[in-house]
């Protein structure tokens, strides 16, 4: 069981108190991602001797890549290249990576020399695919059978390369080096010694190729209930694996991007990022918001003489303009959400789409009815409340429509459905709900009276 | 790779022209994953066909588990019961059990009764823990090695029990069947055969009790890249383990659910789900939003005189509505997806509050600053450009206190943080800002003039 908070301040009590053999020995029975976490909350003198002692242990690497990125950059600042350069050889080469991303360029070229060729190497493989492609995510180091071994063979081969399996599967390929099938180390367990493997392995093998987007690779993980998946190149042949560990990390970032994008916000604005950068990182998405309420303002400007006339018709503006932004933020999930999770194909959007304006059209004229009738009931007058009730029903389809469209334009366009999304959609539909709204008022403004 | 659009095209066109005996070799060969989808593309009569062939595959089961809840309600309709708890039998008990939630009350309480005696207990014992707890997905049928035994006698037991394992971790136990360690099938692969299990066994072993949320397991997960977890009773007793495929799947869930609670949704409520289905779930959030919205009318309605006077009031009302309303949904985003994290504590609320606070206030002030310019620009009036940037600068620092609060303050109730919290928090800070704005504007009337 997680109880990260109270082995937290017990660290924090020995780096006060205690000495350091006691604090070396709390350490090493702590996980890493128990030890990361404290690092926030620690002075930066107190940092450097965390760092000393996790660096005589040998954990410094494994600490730091269950950091998260906006503290990773400040933390890495403090440690000295040879100190990362041995941090970093220790670990995988996809986590390696992570750390490597966190370091400014100048200091990278210079941390890249001080690396072992071997290394070096398997870093500068993996920087070769696009960010965040399956390519960049990958394990090189996995183990590869021959599909003539017989059981014993494949597990004298197994212990003999035993530091190059991350996880339960073994990859089986022919003598191209070509993905052949797939093996679970339980098979072979199970198998009797001169078993063959070409007999035990598993030929219905997911793979994919290296520019495979993470947010796919998630994806087929997630749909085929994968624990490992290699990947492979033009050829066929075995280019590394992607463990379902990295892919939980995938998912949920993902995930947060889609939150983030749709609420305007970059995803290193974290609820404990410093403010400078979070208000840094809001500022654009701000000045686009200001963009579009003043372009609404500007409509209603419009139809200041209307309003001057008809002072009701500004009452009921916020309705309008709410119930708008609810049915096209409401479809914009629905439909964002489905993307992400692949559920939604090219041929079938046009259904989701008119899905989504049936059900604005019904919740349109069930909402028109209800807020006519309050309108017609508060005011007095029948004419407001028809114009309400027709301004609602138009809104409401064309706010689903739009909810719609928007992500599906931008992932056709090749962008993150939910980049901005909300943003856009929620401007749109008001600025549409008071055209139409206004509009209509001023067409029966004699009727409406003041 | 994932090539089902092709795969899917190939079966709907066998089940029209093709022999039984080829749609059964086709269907051999597919992944479940693969062949779930192609039932909503199908017509009824096909289905039964479908349902058929798989069931002679024994592949029922499998293929029911990979469909999305609202179709596996239709689907389950359409098999008889003898099928079904054939299927049943032939799947994991966790996978059963989500079948079983699918079927209405009376026929389950049939069903459970044709199971075998040995299933229907599996299941009932899932059924004894909370929904989305850890117990009620974890799967009761794991091995158990004794801490005594050595590598080739826990291969022996393996192999006798091999049919039990359902991935690569296996758990120690002592004599009382407490949990005492855990053993990678690595491990042991890799071990002499005399070695003791309590020589390779993993001691750091995070285990978690059968009534933790399914939202913390996935925490869990995550934190630790843990494969398999033991559940364990209050006396540390093993009751089975929960699986990383699993954990997927919940993650996904977990994030949809916090998106759409946000945007006021409910789960059920997909890109094809029903259209009646969809109207249907969204009609008590739009009474919410109409409920809501018609307050913000009647607060605009308390300063009808004020508009009538000064309509260039009414013009920047959409402003400061839309600015608040986007601070307060940042924020909202951002605490939310912390909590889901697990990055937030109760002793840590209080910075994360004062920081949305503090980002509130300098956005606004910049916001403040630049609206009031364009008002005063626009509309040539001093006052109403003080007034507009006052606003926004008080409306954006309660927007982003009101965001920050409502996540924590439904967590601490019990609730879940992101349930409906985008409605309240729109319609709370668009009703503040009216508040704000058209208040300040009654009191500098005279100075704003029309």
């Amino acid at each position: 069981m997680s109880a990260s908070p109270i082995k937290s301040k017990m660290i924090r009590r020995l780096l006060e108190v205690g000495s350091a053999d006691n604090i070396r020995k709390s350490l090493k029975k702590l996980h890493p991602a128990d030890i990361a976490p404290l690092f926030s909350e620690l002075p930066p003198s107190d940092r450097s001797r965390l760092i000393d002692i996790l660096f005589s242990l040998k954990k410094v690497g494994k600490v730091l890549k269950e950091m998260p990125e906006y503290f990773l950059r400040e933390i890495l600042h403090e440690i000295d290249d040879q100190k990362l350069v041995t941090a970093m050889n220790n670990l995988q080469p996809d986590d390696a990576l992570y750390l490597l991303e966190g370091i400014e360029e100048e200091r990278q070229k210079e941390l890249l020399q001080l690396l072992p060729h071997n290394t070096r190497n398997a870093l500068e493989q993996l920087t070769l695919y696009p960010e965040d492609s399956a390519g960049s995510m990958m394990n090189v180091s996995v183990v590869a059978l021959k599909e003539s071994m017989t059981a014993q063979d494949a597990i004298d081969h197994i212990r003999a390369n035993s530091e190059r399996m991350g996880i339960n599967y073994l990859f089986v390929v022919d003598d191209n080096q070509r993905l052949s099938g797939l093996l679970s180390l339980r098979d072979l367990l199970l198998a009797k010694q001169e078993t063959l493997i070409s007999d035990i392995m598993n030929l219905q093998v997911i793979s994919c190729e290296p520019t495979l987007d993470r947010e796919e690779v998630a994806q087929l993980f997630a749909q085929y209930n994968l624990l490992s998946m290699p990947v492979v190149d033009e050829n066929h042949k075995l280019l590394g694996a992607i463990t379902v560990d990295d892919v939980i990390d995938i998912i949920e970032e993902e995930a947060t991007e889609d939150i983030y994008y749709m609420a305007g916000l970059s995803e290193a604005d974290r609820a404990f990022s410093p403010l400078k950068e979070s208000v840094r990182r809001r500022l654009p998405w701000t000045a686009l918001n200001l963009a579009t309420a003043s372009l609404a303002a500007f409509v209603v400007g419009l139809f200041r003489d209307s309003i001057a006339e008809a002072v009701s018709l500004a009452v009921f503006m916020p309705v309008v303009a709410q119930m708008a932004g609810n049915v096209g933020i409401q479809t914009l999930t629905v439909i964002t959400r489905s993307i992400a999770l692949g559920e939604i194909e090219f041929s079938t959007a046009g259904k989701a789409i008119s899905k989504e304006m049936g059900s604005g059209l019904i919740i349109g004229l069930l909402a028109g009815v209800v807020i006519g009738a309050i309108s017609y009931l508060w005011m007095g007058n029948m004419y407001l409340g028809g114009v309400l009730a027709a301004a609602m029903v138009l809104t409401m389809v064309l706010a689903g429509t739009i909810g719609a469209l928007i992500p599906l334009m931008l992932r056709s366009f090749g962008f993150d459905p939910a980049l901005g999304s909300g943003v856009v959609v929620t401007s749109a539909s008001d600025i549409l709900s008071f055209v139409i709204y206004l509009g209509l008022g001023t067409l029966f403004l004699n009727q409406i009276g003041s």
